[in-house]
């Protein structure tokens, strides 16, 4: 292929400072190294952890730096060693990588493996703890291990999901986050029985997604609780059978749930990121096996509280990243399930966009009538 | 019998007022009403749950009352459609009641019956709501269900574990409360595995207990933590493999835990109820699968708190009562146990003082030499 081994110039959404708008930027792309692979990003969605970084909340931000995520694209070239992956494959870039070599790949019981986490973290790869991107000559840091705001994007091979390339790639890259999250936090963490009572908090497309994992889990009863009551339509389409504004009510939101399944849900999910909701949302479980997942992602430096007795009684805390999900192994399977129609996806996308058009996505996430907004990444 | 639905005097200790020394009574203990079982207390041990209210400190503790619940005795009478005990037998008063028919038992998820909690927890009988217990006709509260600091106390039938007549009634009255707490912290709630690494906060009985539960569970690390060393030597006996005193450490214990063990424990354990040390339970586990069981009881009021990132990177904070046993069920098991020699009992006991030396056993239990001392009832 012409570019293989080229730097590429293309465009990219830079955020050079936390709160100012993204610049779209001709960036030069270096090609992947060993264990590395460059990826043509075909499509983008927006989600709540860009624009945390973004608004300088992530203390542990870097800027300038190339935010994003949830996306889908094509290999366009692998560096040395790479052999899971070739030129053209499908792909999904995984900010959760999976080596299957790691002490948390092979313990079994987490999908948090650690293998390239040093270098993420920090906005770099791990062969030479370097940055591939670049503007005239300044590196510009990765994000995530994933950079997908950007036309081409270098990653680390064992974050790459080969999927179907029968897949259309504008629906399924929101298999990189917000859906997985949510399903995952249902079937792999709370692992709700038939017949369970279910409360969620917070109904974007997180808490959607947890409300279709409860469904597809024979949950009897789907609580949804959110602020914005207009949720509600579209949520019983994801699996919610009841809905409860707390503005509705004078009473702690826990207090309502806690009378209104005679003495509280056998499961609850935390999707919104406020530390006073995950403390409703264990205090509204049920004495004696309730089991809380904390889903949102709290601003930095805030922290949960409870009475200990909470948990002395028998109740549960958890939390959940990716929903669990081990993603190498399981995001091709769920693009498999989607494919088959198990899953929704094209039910969360409510605006399709362009990368130039990326600060105008950014502000309908902040708007009620936004789920997820897909950027074709060739405009 | 001759005292069969006849009341009978006998002594008490009975807590006057919080904080007030307990004063020997003669009580007058009514016959057994209908669902109820008068015991002849023969031996009871004191647990930190008495002193905790004694001293005023439980906002839900009633006075005058009896306090109580580690002990074994023999059914003295029975009331009206009592089948399960019949007079003679060799029983262990439970706190934690087992009806088998409420919710909370159905459930097969927990060991929290509700059956008669709402009695109990005001120090009543459920019939009629009123006390078996009076000093020169003035009621006396029951407590926990229990009050075994009196020769002969009354509880509900769902409360009453019989077991072989084979045991040592002044060995096996602590399988009522400290002993199975911490087994079953191990076996029930955290179902530690072979080969895991476990941490104990707090080496009295509970914290001991715990530790016998994680070697039969086959730990290969059982770290104790406690700010007096002197506990250390007898700890090795119950299976604690090293020893770490908080005191010899400027880090924070949580991270003097990590560091020593590559990253965290698989398994930790609060026994001591201290909600720092709750906090510091949680946070030296294991990122991606670690968990932590409260045991201990916090003042009341206190709270733990922790970032919402620690069980968001995969710890889960979990608590349990009585271990999470069935006590009518398994009190009779964790019996043959002792009797087959395949736990510990005798080695908690470090005292044996009669009824009349209550006062002086109570300071005894604030002592670090104390693990558990058992009452004599007929003195
Ligand atoms: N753990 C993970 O791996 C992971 C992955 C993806 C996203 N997240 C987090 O999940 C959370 C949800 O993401 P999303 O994309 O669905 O967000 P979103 O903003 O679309 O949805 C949040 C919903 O919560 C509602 N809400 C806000 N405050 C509320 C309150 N006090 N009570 C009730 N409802 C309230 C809003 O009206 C909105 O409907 C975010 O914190 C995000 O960072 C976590
Ligand atoms: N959840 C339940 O069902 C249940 C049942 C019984 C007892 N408990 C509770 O379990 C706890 C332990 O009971 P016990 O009888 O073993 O108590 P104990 O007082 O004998 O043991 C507590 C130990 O903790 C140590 N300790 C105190 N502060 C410490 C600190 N900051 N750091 C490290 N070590 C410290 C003490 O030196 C002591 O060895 C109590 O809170 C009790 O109320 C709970
Ligand atoms: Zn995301
Ligand atoms: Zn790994
Ligand atoms: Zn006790
Ligand atoms: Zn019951």
């Amino acid at each position: 292929m012409a570019t293989q081994g080229q730097v590429i110039t293309c465009k990219a959404a830079v955020a050079w400072e936390p709160n100012k708008p993204l610049v779209i930027e001709d960036v030069e792309v270096a090609p992947p190294q060993a264990g590395e692979v460059r990826i043509k990003i075909l499509f983008t969605a927006l989600c709540h952890t860009d624009a945390y970084t973004w608004g300088g909340k992530d203390p542990e931000g870097l800027f300038p730096c190339i935010l994003g995520h949830e996306a889908a694209g094509v290999v366009e070239s692998v560096g040395e060693g790479v052999t899971e992956v070739q030129p053209g494959d499908h792909v999904i870039p995984c900010y959760q990588a999976e080596c299957r070599e790691c002490k948390f790949c092979k313990s079994g019981k987490t999908n948090l493996c650690g293998k390239v986490r040093g270098a993420t973290g920090v906005g770099v790869m791990m062969t030479d703890r370097k940055s591939r991107f670049s503007v005239n000559g300044k590196p510009i840091y990765h994000f995530m291990g994933t950079s997908t705001f950007s036309q081409y994007t270098v990653v680390h091979d064992v974050s790459v999901a080969k999927i179907d390339p029968i897949a259309p790639l504008d629906k399924v890259c929101l298999l990189g986050c917000g859906v997985p999250t949510g399903l995952g936090a249902v079937w792999n963490t709370a692992k709700v029985e038939p017949g369970s009572t279910v409360a969620i908090f917070g109904l974007g497309t997180v808490g959607l997604a947890v409300a279709e994992g409860a469904r597809t889990a024979g949950a009897s009863r789907v609580i949804g609780i959110d602020i914005d009551s207009k949720k509600f339509d579209t949520a019983k389409n994801f699996g919610v059978t009841e809905f409860v504004n707390p503005k509705d009510h004078d009473k702690p939101i826990q207090q309502v749930l806690v009378d209104l399944t005679d003495g509280g849900v056998d499961y609850s999910f935390e999707c919104i990121g406020n530390v006073q909701i995950m403390r409703a949302a264990l205090e509204c479980c049920h004495k004696g096996w309730g089991t809380s997942v904390i889903v949102g992602v709290a601003a930095s430096g805030q922290e949960i509280s409870t009475r200990p007795f909470q948990l002395v009684t028998g109740r549960v805390w958890k939390g959940t990243a990716f929903g669990g999900f081990k993603s190498r192994s399981q995001v091709p399977w769920l693009v498999e399930k989607y494919l088959k129609k198990e899953i929704k996806v094209d039910e969360y996308i409510t605006h399709n966009m362009t990368l130039g058009e990326i600060n105008e996505a950014f502000h309908l996430l902040h708007e009620g009538g936004c789920l997820r907004c897909v950027l074709s990444m060739d405009k």
